[in-house]
């Protein structure tokens, strides 16, 4: 994994040593068999996912879908001239980190001083922190991590002049200057600034800090809507031609040669490509920051994805799969599953069943429906005609990534029922 | 921690153990000056949380509220002569198991065999497993535990003759069978056999089994009702009825001297204590399994915990607090702090605002309420005449700990602002 990552944006070494790691109880549902073996013998073992010993439930990623998604986000930023530093509070995963950066990742979006140094352990070079930094310790860290590595490209947002004289104060006059991007906002929306006249000071305010290099704008149209209903994509539209407009106002400020222009989470990124990129009257960066790509979903993504909503697009594919076993079947009409909150996602819908293994290893499809998560059980309803088994293992899709991915330390990497690799997360 | 524990309870080697793993970026929001230094190392500095390099977000636990709820529970369960067998995936911290035991809890509680296998490398001696255990790799692992430490106790529910037959199969003819209570559920409850003849055929297949042996009844009154209405409160005693005519009706059944009787979540462990001591016709051993008591919380717990709605009864204290800072302010009415779903509890109710520590150090309340929670943010809707800065901290009370803990790994201990420990959670 990552044998062709560049290997100046990542520290390859440090990613491979994830596989001397040694596998124990820590890890959820892994076979007790193998305790004591590193990541790397475990993965090298080939161990089939329901004859070898793994314990309910479990998440696994799909390594088919997982390449297709990098591939096909590769090439789709390639053939748009957008620059792609994923979100990594997504995953979380350094391997897959390296993973984004060998197909062609610009770099990695993290969104607090702890996620920044997860990052920074595995010398991820080129990092956008998708928020506001104005705590003094972690501006003090940075700036010595700035200071040591002059190779390490960072930017945060700011939109306030309080938040460049909060930290004015905490850097002082650094050895290297912290770049800025002025976050544009909207009303109803999260951060940002709220006006073009808002914006324009708070990037004088930066350009007028020692302590400050003003190096573009960004923002997050994702704030703005929800769905993909022709008001949504106008209101993102707006957005965005907000943002260029801000960027060329202000474009006597920027102290850098080629500002960056930054906006996309992964519902619009087709219309922030085309809005960021094309013509512009100085060069710059146009950097999309999409990180669910990298798995997709079963649920929010997969209803939302503009290559999903593109016809004749190539759609990513839901990489993420949990696994529960039915442990109880106390009405004809109900089963539970051992699968439960503290396994899987339940903000933007609940699982989906698709699957159900039988004890005797044959799968079909599965009509039924999860009503209800509790901490440790998932309430399977049964369509009329419908019926499991306890005992028999279901298969359910997934919706948000990002709130499954911090739910497990170890995550196995399937080839149908073949483990092929485990992915370590950092949360 | 756990000085006073009774060691047979508790491997308290191992539970010291984890004051000699070493800190790093591994752990969210710890101070980067002690990373390499050991978490005992850490916690004996008595470091301050605001002037000593944390970074937002945290999740503190509160040291007095803590030692209360001990004291508090431990008295509780000793003036009604019930045993408490708290229920360990709220925390999943060995440091407090350990505690727990020293305050006179029996045992402790766990969802699944993932659990199961933390609770073991910590050496916990006596566990329920308050759930059906049927996959076969985790059934054979829990024979060889069983096998090889003959001071381990264990019991896991049975609902259904089917999973009967499944852990028969699993197991075969254990050197130890593994007990089995049976669990008693109800018409639109979660698991648990429906009625009593269903509860007696599981018995009977139980006893009939080489490789379990039928040691008591179980259930969960919690999934029958959600607050404390009065209906809500009958529906819990008629199941508790149940519960004690099921355990009367299959006496000849038990296969141990003192069956066990257990039940018991958070919210109606008053009512439970009360059916499941009393007189028996045989000697029971009346087991609590409530977990949420050890931090509670400002939430649901706080709303529906028996100790809160009993007129003189000392209420828990909740122990458990995130602080994040304010890192922009683009609306007179809103400002967005650093805490999102990937730190704090969303499922029972969102964090609540109280109290704002501005960067001279001073504390005052907050009028001010979490509106949404996103992944790394949450808006904090301001009332008329209320403010913040930029660069101020903002702590949170918080709802429905279980889902608070999976969220972090080490977790600071405070007396006031001081840090005197570290929690260790496993997830």
């Amino acid at each position: 994994m990552g044998c062709n990552v560049r290997s100046e944006h990542v520290d390859l070494d440090a990613v491979a040593a994830i596989r001397r790691e040694r596998v124990d109880w820590r890890f959820k549902g892994l076979p007790a068999d193998v305790f004591g073996a590193t990541v790397g013998e475990v993965a090298d073992r080939r161990l089939d996912l329901f004859a070898d010993g793994f314990v309910g439930p479990l998440v696994v990623l799909d390594a088919a879908a997982l390449e297709h998604n990098l591939v096909t986000m590769e090439r789709w930023c390639a053939e748009r001239g957008v620059l792609l530093a994923p979100h990594g509070k997504t995953t979380m995963a350094p391997q897959l980190f390296a993973r984004q950066l060998a197909h062609g990742a610009w770099g990695v979006t993290a969104a607090n001083t702890s996620q920044l140094r997860v990052y920074r352990a595995f010398g991820v070079r080129r990092v956008l922190l998708a928020n506001q930094l104005v705590d003094p310790a972690g501006l003090r860290w940075l700036a010595g991590e700035l200071a040591a590595d002059p190779d390490f490209e960072f930017a945060c947002w700011v939109d306030s002049v309080a938040a460049v004289d909060r930290m004015t104060e905490a850097l002082g006059t650094p050895e290297r200057p912290v770049d800025v991007l002025v976050e544009l906002g909207a009303p109803g929306g999260r951060t940002g600034a709220r006006d073009q006249a808002t914006a324009v000071a708070v990037a004088r305010a930066a350009l007028a800090s020692p302590a400050l290099r003003l190096a573009g704008v960004g923002g997050y149209e994702g704030a703005l809507a929800h769905d993909a209903a022709v008001e949504s994509l106008s209101a993102v539209d707006r957005y965005l031609d907000d943002l260029r407009a801000l960027a060329i106002g202000i474009a006597d400020l920027f102290e850098v040669d080629e500002p960056i222009v930054t906006a996309g989470g992964s519902a619009y990124f087709d219309q922030v490509a085309v809005k960021i990129t094309g013509e512009w009257p100085f060069p710059v960066r146009p950097v999309l920051r999409s990180g669910a790509y990298i798995t997709h979903d079963d649920g929010f993504y997969r209803g939302i994805s503009p290559l999903g909503r593109t016809p004749g697009a190539e759609p990513f594919r839901s990489a993420l799969r949990a696994w529960a076993q039915v442990t109880s079947h106390p009405q004809e009409d109900l089963a539970l599953l051992t699968l439960g909150k503290r396994d899987a996602s339940f903000d933007e819908g609940l699982p989906e069943p698709q699957v159900v293994r039988g004890r005797d290893g044959v799968e079909r499809p599965l009509d039924a429906e999860v009503t209800a998560l509790n901490d440790q059980h998932a309430f399977l309803a049964l369509r009329r005609g419908e019926d499991v088994e306890v005992g028999d293992w279901v298969a359910l899709g997934l919706s948000h990534p990002c709130t499954v991915f911090d739910k497990w330390q170890l995550i196995p990497v399937v080839e149908g029922t073949t483990v092929v690799d485990l992915v370590r997360t950092y949360f």
